[in-house]
């Protein structure tokens, strides 16, 4: 492995997933990043990334440095060729070769604008990230994917050890608009292990044709919880209609009820979520949201592991 | 000690004022803390809390997390039950037990926001941080108590070696309203200490009788002073007609003059101070003030390492 | 070494640049820094800074902890003798007594205002550090020199091995006012290594005679390029007409055609660099500035070893 960016950079998927099993298993400590140091820039405010990421570092040994890209310093230009005679301060170009020059691996957050649909799915920010660090380059979520998340996820589904889990990725409501991304990686992700899964969504909050091929589709929420093993909750705005949110007319908040239509399903999301929007707290307090944040620690540091390993 | 919010968490009061004498003195670098984290959260921003409890945490050869609310992150709903379609993004329930999942101890400041007293002397935020961490729980100042600042200033009096020394804790000037923790703080712990404690401030600036039982108080300055060890000084707003500052006729800044009138008393402030408004250039220059500050490290090291003891 | 603000706390300048370049050739972390406590305290935002500093003090095993004045914390008071009842909230000397009292080694960060010069040419923050720290004090850049660049660049110099290279610092365009601390610093460096310097800026960008003296000034850029093994560019405003950015009529932006004038010179530039305005892409595209910036790393790291072995 030699960056993290999405499920693509992965070689062996399940041999992953099951690394972070046993990571989480023995959480034992170890000096095997002593005297490497990990840079994490966040053009992107973070809570449970930056936690788990810095302290998956530090279970490695690594040392980590932090730089939030509008707190800590400055505008940064991404136009090839600009000249630079307004507002930006540092061409990406140069903050990523100077930055990745202090570090050995480097990780980046970044989100979706949400007005261009080209401009987000191209991964701007993070392909210059690719490109100009001479180091490898972890996506701490991107414009378009959020693999520590969907890897964390895949480790949640793992741990139950249900054999080919019948799992819906369902849209829920949010009164912000919301990138794709962690829906995208999710199915990205889900679809190279064993389980059956469906995509539940209002008509109009279609993802990109690219993450859902292959994937069976239901206007229906309730129906489409008949059965399920797990049911992951996530809102976002419609990928067609680029940023909008158009009306829905159901009602798509989680509720127990809705639950009791699955096989003793185990709800999940990303967190933060918003209560009795997304769900319903007796939903949330019933779930596995928590193990999946923990397995976001351990996720983090299969993932540097593997990236130091392959220095 | 399962958690560190109070005078009432503490078993043994004398013995944990000497440990922080004992790790002065020795002021030894351990690895007792080695692979543990511990997570700091701001509500409210800080610089003695902060710099102190990293560098004991640091001392302990723990890593050091730091979360600051406003700007790392997102807006918290406290409200049980609460539909989150608003602005608020996390529920507080869930952003405790997130992070504690990724810490070993979990320190939190938050400030009062002396409107309404019952709300701040419910210790909302502080409580909700003990319920639902899953790691004990240290206050870097909360609502109505500043505990780590208290045993410093234990500390600092007890280092004088003075048998039962006469301490004054007088209210002092200053330009904004500031919460009672502090002074409630001192008052709870200096109780339990051998010392003959005075409290003097204006009309109208009673604190909570909770913390004034049993306490000589004197609204004359000049009077208190008499033949006090130590002076201690600190602005509140007033209790009784809540975060209100009611004016105050006499001068009660501290100036050399007023210390005359003691026993060669020791000024004390938990800082930062309003030079010439608090008490003035020269008062504060002979003082314990920086002695205070630094006796911080080691109060907290002793709070950390006496919970990863627990542990 | 006492503490490290300009050229002159240095006893041995040939001898430190040679240091600067044994760890780069080595590049060995060491554990002679452990247990001790770097404190970084910036007034105005850093990135390279920020960067180089944290890995230089953990490349030696040391603790870091940073303070970003604004963002974390409080209003200062700078006068002597003010009666703080106003917006600042703690006094220069009490901050600074306490931040070191933490600390085994501080750095600061402070800019010029560019209002008044003699304000700012008598380094009233840098100077406070120094008078009131309790520990060795180092330069992050201050109102009027950035040692840690000019040792950096000095060692970029030094690498090439040219013996006594012609430099040209030369003025370069730039749509903001900015200090002239990199220029001053960069001249009071130079005079000391075994090089020949050049001075090329427009009427009306003379810098302070205190940092020119003895060096050769030409305002004409091109005729000053003839010949030049490096060229070191930088914007800086008016030191005599202090803080103003007179017009000028000639385009002084560093272009390729410009730099074949010289004798293969190498571009250096402090960055951030705005591109197509101080420089084109190409000049920058064959530049030493990466090498400078990772230089900054390894001058960082010979300033504190050296602080460190004095203490």
């Amino acid at each position: 492995m030699n960056n993290f960016t999405s499920v693509s950079d992965v070689d062996n998927i399940p041999g992953l997933i099951q690394q972070v099993l046993e990571i989480k298993k023995t959480s034992a400590s170890t000096s095997f990043g002593k005297s490497k140091t990990l840079g994490l820039v966040f053009f992107n405010p973070s809570l449970r990334t930056r936690l788990s990421t810095e302290k998956a570092a530090k279970n490695l040994g690594m040392d980590v440095i932090v730089m939030n890209i509008d707190a800590d310093a400055w505008n940064i230009e991404f136009a090839d060729g600009a000249v630079m005679d307004g507002n930006t301060q540092e061409h990406i170009t140069d903050a990523v070769r100077v930055i990745s020059g202090y570090c050995d691996l480097l990780g980046v957050r970044t989100f979706a604008g949400l007005e261009d649909q080209q401009e987000d799915y191209q991964e701007q920010v993070l392909n210059k990230f690719v490109s100009h660090s001479s180091v490898p380059v972890i996506s701490l979520e991107s414009a378009t994917r959020h693999p520590l998340q969907s890897l964390a996820d895949m480790a949640t589904i793992a741990e139950s050890s249900i054999k080919t889990p019948k799992v819906v990725l369902s849209w829920a409501p949010h009164p912000k608009k919301l990138p794709q991304a962690v829906a995208n990686s999710f199915l990205e992700w889900i679809v190279h292990i064993d389980a059956e899964i469906t995509l539940a969504h209002p008509e109009g909050y279609e993802l990109s044709p690219i993450f859902t091929k292959g994937v069976t589709i239901n206007h229906n929420q309730e129906k489409a919880f008949v059965g399920a093993d797990f049911v992951y909750a996530k809102n976002w705005s419609s990928f067609t209609h680029y940023g909008q949110t158009p009306p829905v007319q159901d009602n798509w908040t989680i509720t127990e009820e809705k639950m009791n239509h699955t096989n003793k399903g185990r709800f999940m999301h990303c967190l933060p979520i918003r209560r009795n929007v997304v769900a319903t707290d007796e939903v949330i307090d019933h779930s596995l949201v928590y193990n999946q944040a923990k397995n976001r620690e351990y996720a983090a540091q299969a993932v540097l592991q593997n990236l130091l390993e392959a220095l």
